[in-house]
């Protein structure tokens, strides 16, 4: 699977992290179920989560930074009002925006970052804040040689910045950079930058009921069942 | 040591990196000198020092943002000019410009900075960019949460945007965050920002041969003689 002269030129993996590494919905899912609020926490997590893009869209069409914290934020509120949890306090919605800081690994995502960085320089590039990123990594013991944000470039995914600004950080060409994400249109985005891609199968990224296609796109470099197969794919 | 309110109420100890952590001197010293290029390498090493603190000043006078990379690149080509050695091939210039990536870690730095981040979020605070601190990291196994970088304000230190930075990255108050640095002006800087500061000593910083002091002030909140001594004082 490493035959090729652009998989075998690979310096940096760049990770995409919501999905990818870390199980958004079940973390999400399994807080909002803990405090109790008596509504059903898959479909608030799907809730949440449904406002991610249109809010970040909404910030690169105004062109006024704002992080990923600010966003959940905002978003959160409406959700609340949604489920007619408006009465929640100011300390429990704080409390319950920074589960996006605590999502807990995919079963796979230590053994196989730890695996891959043993060879290639390994980090994040996700729309998360760079203090979202550290407060994750340190309680989920994810060993990222470096945690890159869309907060250091100004743009959120899918800008082209982000994928190229991995490139320019680590003073490498696009193609000895591969991004590696549970997500085709991020990677189709990676690709026309000069990135090399490898997809990774979550099929469970929004929840056991939900399960999504997983099949393979010929244009991915790799396609891994999970980090732990990308590392093996990988000779790692 | 940790019975102010100031100091308990720490979370996140920034790091400056050249001369605190890790031995640029010793580094480009042993470099220079492995390469053969017959001059002293601790004189070649003060010489490209020399030029840090000019070239950063002239960034930010210019208002143009340039990585610590490019810098250490033009010096060295003019202290390649100074020393006679102005032969050097282009290949060897890009090598020996990346000895600032390969700096070697003081002997306590590992072990200190692995028992302080069992207690607080360890970052750095560098004037070079994050390619070089990565990659540093990486082969010095420097186990920090999160890399940080005058490259990710768009100022170099003294600059306040780079203490403030820390504290909003973390979502801080800036008394939450302590900057831990071998220099006095760099610790002066960060408490006019309203960070707790702490001094480590290195009087080899400038070579075996140029101690340089390490008087307590007594404007710091903490005084070590080294990483694992401020672990120390901080109960890690």
């Amino acid at each position: 699977m490493i035959s090729s002269p652009k998989q075998t030129s690979i310096k940096v993996i760049a990770f995409d992290v919501f999905g990818t590494v870390v199980d958004w919905h079940g973390s999400v899912m399994h807080q909002v179920e803990t405090m109790g609020l008596g509504v059903d926490g898959a479909d608030f997590a799907l809730a949440w989560r449904a406002g991610y893009q249109p809010a970040m869209a909404e910030v690169m069409r105004k062109g006024e930074w704002v992080i990923l914290d600010t966003l959940h934020r905002r978003i959160l509120d409406q959700v609340l009002l949604d489920f007619n949890l408006d009465s929640l306090q100011e300390a429990e919605r704080q409390r319950l925006n920074r589960v996006w800081h605590r999502l807990d690994p995919w079963p796979d995502s230590i053994e196989g970052l730890t695996r891959l960085k043993s060879k290639f320089t390994i980090c994040t590039l996700s729309n998360g804040n760079i203090g979202l990123l550290s407060n994750m990594a340190k309680r989920g013991k994810l060993p990222w040689d470096c945690i890159l944000s869309a907060e250091n470039f100004g743009k959120y995914k899918k800008h082209p910045d982000t994928y190229l600004g991995v490139a320019k950080i680590f003073d490498r060409e696009p193609a000895e950079v591969m991004l590696a994400a549970a997500h085709h249109s991020d990677l189709e985005a990676a690709r026309q930058c000069g990135l090399a891609t490898a997809y990774i199968e979550r099929p469970h990224e929004y929840g056991q009921n939900n399960p999504k296609p997983t099949a393979p796109w010929d244009a991915n470099d790799l396609h891994a069942r999970s980090i732990t197969h990308l590392a093996q794919l990988l000779e790692c």
